[in-house]
């Protein structure tokens, strides 16, 4: 394909792409397909010879799609939003054609510069603390990561290495395996299931610390398990707090928690995934509060920002620990101006060494939205989330399971956990809307999370009436089988 | 932005992008700013208002084209290339557009399911053995990470948890630690920086293996540093070899390191970041012979296959390794199908959760261009960097530093290094063309490396003649100064 057919397909593609998203709505948010669907669909190996772009194309709809979930239908509710809009597809496209790898400052400075900048707006957009901002001569700054799972082992990394030298400069008897041996992280029985991965992957221990009835960490239950694990000899060096939990949207308490990290020298790491892009907000930025007790903080535009997968940031109060992890230079990495200080190569921040020019996703929303329009994409989505919590308290047949502060809803029937297993099979099979489940405590809750940038008022009123016919029919056929028995 | 305006902003984005590439060697090829130089052409955040695509749009050659340095243009021979090609724009186009997170299989079955297809034709490609495809019911089988650092480390996590359980099995008296600060890792001294960097992270000690006058590790190298290590009671668990170094693109001698590592209860993980490519030339397959040994294997396509970053693809013999090392399951990631046969859920193969529709850009790519149209592409680039090699032997000034047996040639002036210091630098100061150097042994070299996709024979040429020129001006100019002196 030379650069006259490219110009003819790239505006069919766009015009695909512009058409899917404008009638997503009418396409069956789950797909019906079964486990190996895809496999007999196509030949066993690639073809000796090139095929057509149109040959291609055709087999977008015949392949492709029968397999997809819609996550940007608005009828599409399960896990947590995927950002996704028009100026990040723009900005995205952009990226692949100046096709650099900006793992150095000299592989492509603006590669590297627009994203110091970037990260900047951002974190002033969310009022984020002086110290985490790069400005000109700062010793923080942020950077952006493929994913919050990657953030939280970085700063866990981080911790590890700084832990570890401290550690042996108190006690020279120690090794290292020593130490690593005794090294306890933490985080909330609510965390995601990525905290824990990062402690597996790093080689240390970690510890679910125990949240309470509204599924947040307090301070006294922190400073408990850390005085239990002192006695016996461990070495408590890192607390991810999460603003935003993947089950139900609650809220460690910072103001607590951060005070009792920096006294017992423990990293704080915050993992706002979902929630921090609803900082932006005034309203809501008090939930933010107490991050300027944290080492680095984190959240993912493009979860709940319009920005598209992948762009997770994350910011640090002292770059040189994230840097200080793991800096190794071999001599085809190394550029003339390196040793400046105005220098950041990316790569010592992050675990691969590659990076796409991702940057220039945020520069197109932030810009085209505007912070304005951004906040009232936030605004919307929580007021929808107010709108199903409000349907769902009025019908008594139902229950709220955590309280309603963002975008998500938590509910369930009042009954066993076993009827409402059931009760979201029968919404997932039904394939009018798509939903995903959590447990509670002992309670399994199905979660209603608002999720696409394009969901109305009347997409929630159309979930909420068919996740009530549902419901009455589940309950009647229940009814009348207990009677004929 | 609605769908209408991105219909026509689109368009306008695929003929710029058109035109940069059909342009790009006009453009000097590595950029005149100085550090810093972003920051002061855009304001100190965000906008409040939206802007329009159109202030945007103008600013890219502003503020982005000035700082970048252009990694598709015919004049650039630095580092290896960045894959890129019209078909794998369009797909990432597709992608970008589809916005599912393939996490899981029902994330978005059409996301696992090509990839786990699309591996298994790029496997038949390279003739893999039969066990590391998936097929419908094999026990090995592919996926696509993000980098070749994040797939060195997976499988060095696997061969991690794999041996910390044999171990613990055989000698219930070590804890996990002791094992830990037991286990030891291998690579070649020309491997990598991101084999350090896995051991690093992973919280296990590595250990360099010297390579041989030709920059390979062969047996009796490793079996040296084994006995020795075995017998200091460390425990050997982990061996990376190379295909292709980054320094000059040397090969580990996979027929004699891989019955070692089998024997010894190593892990063998074959990195060919580069080189892997080019096996699926049947002149270059011999390469790749004794990967039957190999427990995982990778390659980029994202560097020398056409496909755009990000796309490493991975293989492993038995998949329950990779994902045993760290099964965490979540009840909102649990899904109906889970526990069928014929069900992937990626996100236990790699560090991130969120994973992008990546295998639709080896779809385009592998059907549009064919086998054969993929063959000439590699043929074309090894056949360029022999042209190279061809021109410096011919110059009695310099000399050829390791052979060449793919697309890189590594050269020098004789002499010093602080005289083949100075030469790079002139060269890169005229910014005609761009290099960036390696160190073999104790020698400073340049690395001329052919990238681009549309570099041809006159590039090679034009290039040769101007570092030739080059060459001239500083060994006059040295001379002239010791005659003054």
């Amino acid at each position: 394909m030379d650069a006259a057919e490219f110009r003819k397909r790239g505006k069919e593609m766009v015009d695909y792409i512009a058409d899917y998203l404008e009638n997503i709505d009418k396409r069956q948010v789950f797909p019906d397909v079964e486990p190996g669907y895809l496999r007999s669909l196509i030949p066993d190996c690639a073809p000796q010879n090139p095929e057509s772009f149109k040959d291609v194309f055709k087999d977008i709809e015949r392949i492709i799609m029968p397999g997809v979930t819609h996550w940007h239908s608005p009828y599409f509710f399960a896990y947590y939003p995927a950002g996704s809009s028009f100026p990040t597809l723009l900005a995205d496209m952009l990226c692949g054609g100046i096709g650099c790898v900006g793992f150095s400052w000299a592989a492509s400075p603006a590669c590297t510069e627009l994203e110091t900048v970037m990260l900047d707006w951002l974190g002033k957009m969310i009022n984020l603390p002086e110290e985490f901002l790069a400005g000109k001569d700062g010793q923080g700054g942020g950077v952006i990561q493929g994913s919050a799972s990657e953030a939280t082992l970085m700063s866990l990394l981080a911790a590890r290495t700084k832990t570890i030298r401290r550690v042996r400069s108190e006690k020279p008897e120690l090794t290292e395996a020593d130490i690593m041996g005794r090294l306890m992280a933490y985080a909330s029985d609510q965390a995601h299931s990525s905290v824990e991965r990062a402690a597996l992957i790093a080689g240390v221990k970690m510890k679910n610390v125990s949240s309470d009835e509204t599924f947040s960490v307090c301070g006294s239950a922190l400073q408990k398990v850390l005085d239990e694990d002192k006695a016996s000899g461990l070495i408590p060096f890192f607390f991810c707090a999460t603003l935003g939990t993947t089950p139900c949207c609650s809220f460690d308490k910072l103001l607590e928690l951060g005070p009792i990290c920096n006294k017992e020298n423990i990293w704080m790491h915050i993992d706002a995934a979902y929630a921090g892009s609803a900082f932006i907000c005034p309203e809501f930025r008090h939930l933010l509060n107490g991050v300027e007790f944290a080492d680095s903080f984190n959240f993912n535009p493009h979860k709940w920002l319009l920005v598209n997968f992948d762009c997770s940031t994350m910011w640090v109060k002292k770059r040189s620990d994230l840097t200080g992890a793991f800096k190794l230079e071999p001599l085809y990495l190394q550029h003339q101006h390196q040793e400046s200080g105005l220098v950041t190569d990316y790569r010592h921040w992050q675990i691969p060494l590659g990076r796409r020019f991702r940057s220039l996703k945020l520069w197109f929303v932030l810009r085209m939205y505007g912070v304005t329009k951004l906040q009232e994409h936030i605004r919307k989505h929580v007021r929808l989330a107010h709108q199903f919590e409000h349907l769902v308290l009025q019908d008594e047949r139902f229950e709220i399971c955590a309280e309603v502060i963002l975008g998500l809803v938590c509910f369930r029937l009042k009954g066993s956990n076993e009827l409402n297993e059931a009760f979201l099979k029968s919404i997932n099979e039904a394939k009018k809307i798509h939903l995903v489940p959590s447990h509670l405590g002992k309670k399994f809750v199905l979660r209603f999370a608002v999720c696409s940038r394009t969901v109305e008022s009347t997409h929630i009123k159309f979930a909420w009436q068919h996740i009530s016919q549902l419901a009455t029919h589940l309950l009647n056929t229940r009814e009348q089988n207990l009677q004929q028995q």
